[in-house]
C-alpha cells in the first residue's frame, strides 16, 4: 500500500545533476547522476548520498482542493518534461508542535500553498514524498518535472513560496536541478 | 526528533501478555511477554512478533482539543497503572484516499473520537504511535495504561469507539491486554 522510494545520487541513473544549492541549512555533497529506485527491491544504498520517502496520504488538502488539483495537474514522465528539480525540505520543531488547524491555516489560508502551486500547473508535474516519520534528515522530498523552457516560471514559483509565512518554519532546504540527457 | 519504538513480543519484557484478541482481520501469534524498546539502539527483532511505530505530529487535533487533552491526560508510567492494552489498527484504503477535511469530519465531528476519549481521562493514559509510513502491517499502535480496577471502563470506551462511523473504515484491529507482574 505504502510506496517507498530512494533518491540515489552517485554515478548512475537517468538524471544528470546540474546543480545542488543549499537554500537553508546544510547542503548535500556533489554528485553526477540521480536514480529513483523503488524500495525494498533495489540494491543497497551507495554512492554520494541517498534520501528516502514514501507516497502517503494527503495531510492538508480539502476535497475541493483535491478536485481542483486533479483537474489540471499533469502526470510524471511526460516526454517533453526533460528538466526536473528535487527539493528536500525540513521544517522546525515549532511547526511540528502546532496542532493540525494551526498548520493548515498557515499552509493554505495564510500562505496559499496549494492555490499558488495551481497557477503553475499544468506546466509543472509534481510528486510529494514524506520522510519525517522514517527518521530521515528531511521531512519531505518534492520532485518536479517540466519542459526546460518552463524553468524560469518554476523559479518564480519558488520565490513566491519562500516568501510565505509557511517558510518561516523551514529550517532546511536544498534545491537540486536535473536534466534527462 | 522522531522517536521510533518496537513492541517486541516473545519471552522477555516487563509486561505479561494475558490475551490477544483479533477484533477485525487477522490476529497476532500468542506470546508470553512484551518489551517496548527504543530503536535503533535495541537488539535485532526476534521472538514471536514485533510491531514498530513512531511518535509523530498530531494529525487531526485542533488547538482547543490539544489544550483540553493536556489538561486532563495523565502521563505513562504511573505506579498504579499496572494494566495495559496495545491496540494495533489498520484503516481501509478508502479512508486514506479521503482528503484531510473529510477524514477530520468523520474522526471528530461525526465520531467524536477525541471528545469521547476525554471522558475516560485521567483514568487512562495513552500514547499513539504511527506505523503506516513505515510500511508496517498496521497504521497505528495505541498503548493504554490504567489501574486494573478501571479495565471495565476502558472496555466500555472501546465499545463506544467501535460503534462510530470512523470504525466503518477500520479493517484490522487486534486487542492485546497486559499486566505488570
Amino acid at each position: 500500500m505504502i510506496s517507498r522510494y530512494r533518491f540515489q545520487a552517485g554515478t548512475v541513473g537517468p538524471w544528470r545533476i546540474d546543480r545542488i544549492s543549499a537554500v537553508r541549512g546544510a547542503g548535500l555533497p556533489a554528485a553526477a547522476r540521480l536514480a529513483i529506485l523503488p524500495e525494498p527491491d533495489s540494491p543497497p544504498d551507495g554512492g554520494a548520498w541517498a534520501l528516502h520517502g514514501v507516497i502517503s496520504n494527503l495531510r492538508y488538502a480539502t476535497g475541493d482542493e483535491v478536485a481542483g488539483l486533479r483537474a489540471v495537474q499533469p502526470g510524471l514522465g511526460r516526454a517533453e518534461a526533460r528538466a526536473a528539480a528535487l527539493i528536500p525540505i525540513r521544517k522546525t520543531q515549532a511547526w511540528w508542535d502546532l496542532p493540525q488547524d494551526a498548520r493548515r491555516a498557515i499552509f493554505e489560508e495564510t500562505s496559499h500553498h496549494t492555490r499558488t502551486g495551481m497557477e503553475y500547473l499544468p506546466q509543472v508535474a509534481r510528486r510529494l514524498l514524506h520522510s519525517r516519520d522514517l527518521g530521515e534528515p528531511f521531512d519531505f522530498l518534492t520532485w518536479f518535472e517540466f519542459h526546460p523552457a518552463h524553468e524560469a516560471e518554476f523559479d518564480a514559483l519558488l520565490v513566491r513560496m519562500r516568501a510565505t509565512a509557511e517558510w518561516d518554519y523551514v529550517e532546511g532546504e536544498v534545491d537540486i536541478r536535473l536534466r534527462l540527457d
